[in-house]
């Protein structure tokens, strides 16, 4: 009964892992149609986010059969309602990463980042790969280390959200507002989907381990 | 035994209820600071969302405790599992409302809101209060209805939204770049609270009565 209570746990874990692939793979497709105004790659990263969002449904209710049929306690019961948890950060990880891709969508064939912004977003892209990147490990190892290094990527994109919108309100830009809108809500966009990245590494650790690392604290935003 | 798991439940709705008035009264603060270029106010609003905030951990240990301590199953589990996903969607609309109250605050003593969208935001303001109090309906009745009028108001708040990004992007614009990225960042977190207020619904809905209605899909924004 408990092996098999184990086996449906790491089938959930599993689950959990391959949506954050996922979302790994789908925020480097999004950032590529984004600086090269590809529509065939945009509809197909839509296309490929609107699949990881399917995903929940399946996961969730692997959760909650879990609870059903267990009746999990201590560390156990912890580790399923935290499943439940990671699958809406996860989720919402695909969301944010479809937005970008519909930004692409939307203004093809034009480009939706101007110039003096693209080495900014193309950081920004890449960061957001890195962060996705090491939730997938810590998903993998619960290393305390890989997510104190989440936290540290995420100061990353802190600092390259700040430069960016302070690159659109700078006296220098002649964007337009239309670009100006965009960028703002790319800008927000990347940076919610490395909260949610940051999200699954402290939820990760509190599932494991029992403890909230305080230097790990919860930040909303 | 179970007379106790149902008073602990309804302890736990009590909790849900209560952050659900806070956002209530804390948009319409947010909003008044917003509008009336309020210091005071929007301090107030920010700390009155920190506390609500400061609710989850509370609403989260009495859902897992009940998991824990009394392993619900079938409609009674399907109701704690889906009270731990409704202190997320009220914990978010805190930090939404947050947003809108800072965006006052570090504009001050400048409004953050120029004339020609002025109207446009008050009513945005006006239809999340109603939200908020819609969804205090819904998680009071668990009435069909009720979640149905959520998502009509809901409809409303996207067309505002709309109207805000067109009014930004229309020719006449000559409030700046500033303010256009301050507008789009106000229009989005007052479109998120909505969304959350009407999952809010929907959730209840599904927890009272097992059916996610079809009407009422989940929409992720």
């Amino acid at each position: 009964m408990r092996t098999r209570f184990h086996e449906h746990l790491e089938q959930l874990a599993d689950q959990l892992r391959a949506m954050c692939v996922r979302n790994r793979e789908a925020i480097a497709m999004a950032t590529d149609a984004l600086l090269g105004a590809d529509l065939e790659l945009a509809e197909r990263t839509i296309d490929y986010c609107a699949e990881t969002v399917a995903m929940r449904d399946g996961a969730e209710h692997a959760a909650v059969t879990l609870l059903a049929l267990e009746a999990p306690v201590a560390g156990e019961l912890r580790r399923v309602v935290t499943a439940l948890q990671l699958v809406d950060d996860l989720t919402r990880m695909s969301t944010l990463t479809e937005h970008i891709a519909d930004t692409a969508r939307r203004r093809h064939p034009a480009d939706a980042v101007p110039e003096p912004v693209r080495n900014l977003v193309t950081h920004m892209g890449e960061t957001a790969v890195d962060l996705a990147d090491a939730a997938v490990d810590v998903l993998t190892t619960a290393d305390p280390g890989d997510a104190a290094d989440l936290d540290a990527r995420d100061d990353t994109m802190d600092d390259l959200h700040r430069d960016l919108l302070a690159a659109i309100l700078a006296e220098g830009w002649d964007n337009g507002t239309a670009a100006a809108v965009d960028v703002t809500l790319l800008g927000r966009y990347y940076e919610r989907f490395a909260d949610h990245a940051v999200e699954v590494g402290r939820r990760t650790l509190y599932m494991t381990t029992g403890r909230r690392d305080d230097a790990l604290q919860l930040r909303e935003r």
